[in-house]
This record gives structure tokens, C-alpha cells and sequence, in this order.
């Protein structure tokens, strides 16, 4: 499949490079290809520039957004909650219209520090209000439960874990459960309409206390039933 | 231990009946004793009223919030979060000082239909309004992520899953982890200081959520590590 992974971070490198190593044809989109290119230094969380990691995944190539989402049959939002709309207006509504989007972001606000608040919750979700902005695609929530390199490898925990996913699009979500079974995820609950995206979005003030309780974001849930 | 139950409903009946199984002195507290045991019809969804249930249970007794409170080591907030102030105050600072107080309840807020909302979350939690309502009780959020049954018999899903703990009272939360395990809770994760309890509370939406997928309320989250 031709795949456009929005956003250059470490969600975005997960799944370019998982997806790379899984076949697809991956294009990497960011603001400014040169800029995220002349970028050297780790983040502020130490992970690699994209250009040190790209190094290792040379099958992998950068655009900007718009044309990674132009040229793509399938749409990845791995970008922060707080810049997601922006950065979908940027890949360009037509570039996304009657496609699957899978959308990671989580609503973070940061602006009062640690840990964040959601900016959407309970009445709404940000996964509705992607797919209310772009109504000709076919969002996706999924992924947005668990740290990156679980996303892309849940095997590594040793256990079985649960991926939830929501959407309103029985066609993309089958497209997209096929995809989570190729990256290992063997327990996979499709709660419903996109609407119960605020249920899993509501799922990070527990996850990021269990963070600092744990002292790592390698765990992820699995519902016992 | 001497424990008071407030609430005559279903998490109280659960909660009351298996402490005294275990060989704790048990009053359920209610806000009119006469009008709780002259009810005999099942209620709304269709557990049975708490007078047949008491004919199963003679050693637990009934009481005002005020006498069980009064008379105990240890409180269970087993009242539904729309009037846990209330109770709480019927109960009375004074009879619920220096005690820990296991505080069950979810901010849920059904004027809206289903699935509910949440009247308090992610900047403030029901457990901390309840603390700050009440400085002097030390207050241990837990239980109010799992179905009643659950509560009290966890074994009973036939794979360990996990229960959190908040509360800012060490000595508190160390008391009521010990009656944690005693209901047979083997993976109890202690989140800290009460603030955690927002993300406790927050896992509602999606726990209500998975009950309309998977058609029934026994599960309960396992954080795999």
C-alpha cells in the first residue's frame, strides 16, 4: 500500500519504519522536507534527528504534507494533538478525501505543565473533530492507547495487550484492523462509532500516571474478560 | 475491623457482604433505614432490594450514615458520585475524621442519556472534592474501575488484572491495600498522591464504552509489563 506518515517524531518514525519493513511504500510528510533535514540533534526526549534515523531507513522518502497525502492510498496522523488540524489543512482536504486516516494524536495541553490536561474530552473527542473538519475522509482512532514502539511492536511486551479501535467507516476500519494484525496485535476491539474515540482518548491521565508510577511507558492494557 | 457501607445498592451490597464473609463487623448506612427495608422490589436494574438481600446477610446491619459512620474504623463511599457530598455530609465530618475513607464513587453525570459524561475530571477529580469537603478523613480512591462483582471476588475473571490506588495517606492507603488483597487482588498498583485519581475516574467513559461491546461489565483492565 502506498502509505503518507504525517509527522517526523517518534510516533511517526515508528510507524514509517515499521510499515517500510512490512512492504508498504512509505512517504514521510512534514512542514519543511530541508528544514527537518538540517535538523542534527536529538528532541528533547533523545530521539533521534529524523535525518539520522532516515539513514537507517532509506526506503523511506520525506515530503511535504500535502504531497505525501496526495500521493498515498492510506493516511497515518502521527503528529502532536495541538498541531493535528493544522497539519491535516496543510496535507489538504482534497489530498485526503475517500481515504482511511489513522488518527494517533492525542488533545495534550501542555501549557500547564506535567502532566497535561485534554483540550477535548468527554462531549466531544479530537478524532471527531478531525473527521468533522474533513468529512471526505475516513478517520480511523486508533493506536493513541500506548507508547510508539509498542504501536508498531506489542509483541515485545512478552503478553498479550488490547489495541481499541473507533470509526464511523466499516470499510477503512477492516483496512486498518488488517494492518495492527501485521504489525502482531492479536487482540483487537472495535468499540464502535468514532464517538467512543473519547473513551480512549480519556485513557491518557491514567497512562501517564502510571508512567511516572512505573518509570517507563513500556506497558499498555489488555482487557480481561 | 468495624466498617461502615454507605449505600444500600449494588456496589454496597457487594462491598458489605463480602466483608462480613471475611469476619468484619459490618453496618450499611443509609439515608432512612425504614424507608430502605420497606422497599421490595428489585431496582431498575433488577438487583434485588436491600431488604432480600439482607435476609441473606443477617449479620450485617442497617443504620442511618450518621450511626454506621460513627461507629466505625474505616468508610465505604459505595453511593453513586451525584450525591457522594451529600451522603458524605449526612454521614458527618466529625463522625468521618481521622479514618480512612474508601471512596468508590464515579463523577458520572446521566442528565444527558447514555453513556454518561463526567460532572468533574482531568483538572479535579470527585475524590479530591471529597477531600478538600472533608480534610480531616483520609480519603483512598479505588475500586471504581471494575464491576461490583469484581470488586470483592477478582479471582473470579480467571486471569490477574489490576486495581489502582490514590490517596495522599500512606498509613490509610497501606490499610486498604491489605483488604484489597484480601478480597483476592494480587496486582494493585499504588498510582500516589490522590491528584491520580483524575486518571482513575477518566477510564469510565471508555469502561462504559467496552460493557455496550462486549455486552456485559465483567472485565477489567490488567496493566501488561
Amino acid at each position: 500500500m502506498n502509505i503518507a506518515v504525517l509527522g517526523t517524531g517518534m510516533v511517526g518514525q515508528a510507524l514509517a519504519g515499521r510499515l517500510d519493513e512490512l512492504g508498504h511504500s512509505v512517504v514521510v510528510g512534514t512542514r519543511d522536507p530541508e528544514a527537518t533535514l538540517a535538523r542534527t540533534e536529538p528532541d528533547g526526549m533523545g530521539n533521534p534527528a529524523f535525518s539520522a534515523w532516515q539513514a537507517d531507513h532509506q526506503g523511506v522518502t520525506l515530503a511535504t504534507f500535502a504531497e505525501a497525502a496526495a500521493g498515498a492510498d492510506l493516511v497515518v496522523n502521527a503528529t502532536s494533538g495541538v498541531v493535528a488540524l493544522d497539519v491535516l489543512g496543510l496535507a489538504g482536504a482534497d489530498n485526503l478525501a475517500g481515504k482511511p486516516l489513522i488518527d494517533i494524536s492525542n488533545p495534550l495541553d501542555f501549557s500547564n505543565g506535567f502532566p497535561p490536561t485534554l483540550f477535548v474530552k468527554d462531549s466531544d473527542s479530537l478524532g471527531e473533530q478531525i473527521q468533522r473538519t474533513f468529512p471526505a475522509t475516513k478517520v480511523v482512532k486508533t493506536l493513541n492507547t500506548l507508547t510508539a514502539s509498542l504501536m508498531v511492536d506489542p509483541k515485545s511486551l512478552g503478553a498479550t495487550s488490547t489495541i481499541f479501535v473507533s470509526g464511523d467507516d466499516a470499510e477503512a476500519k477492516s483496512t486498518v484492523v488488517a494492518l495492527l494484525a501485521s504489525f502482531g496485535h492479536d487482540d483487537i476491539i472495535d468499540l464502535g462509532a468514532l464517538e467512543t474515540a473519547r473513551g480512549t482518548e480519556m485513557l491518557l491521565p491514567v497512562w501517564l500516571r502510571l508512567m511516572g508510577t512505573l518509570g517507563t511507558g513500556n506497558f499498555n492494557f489488555k482487557i480481561v474478560r
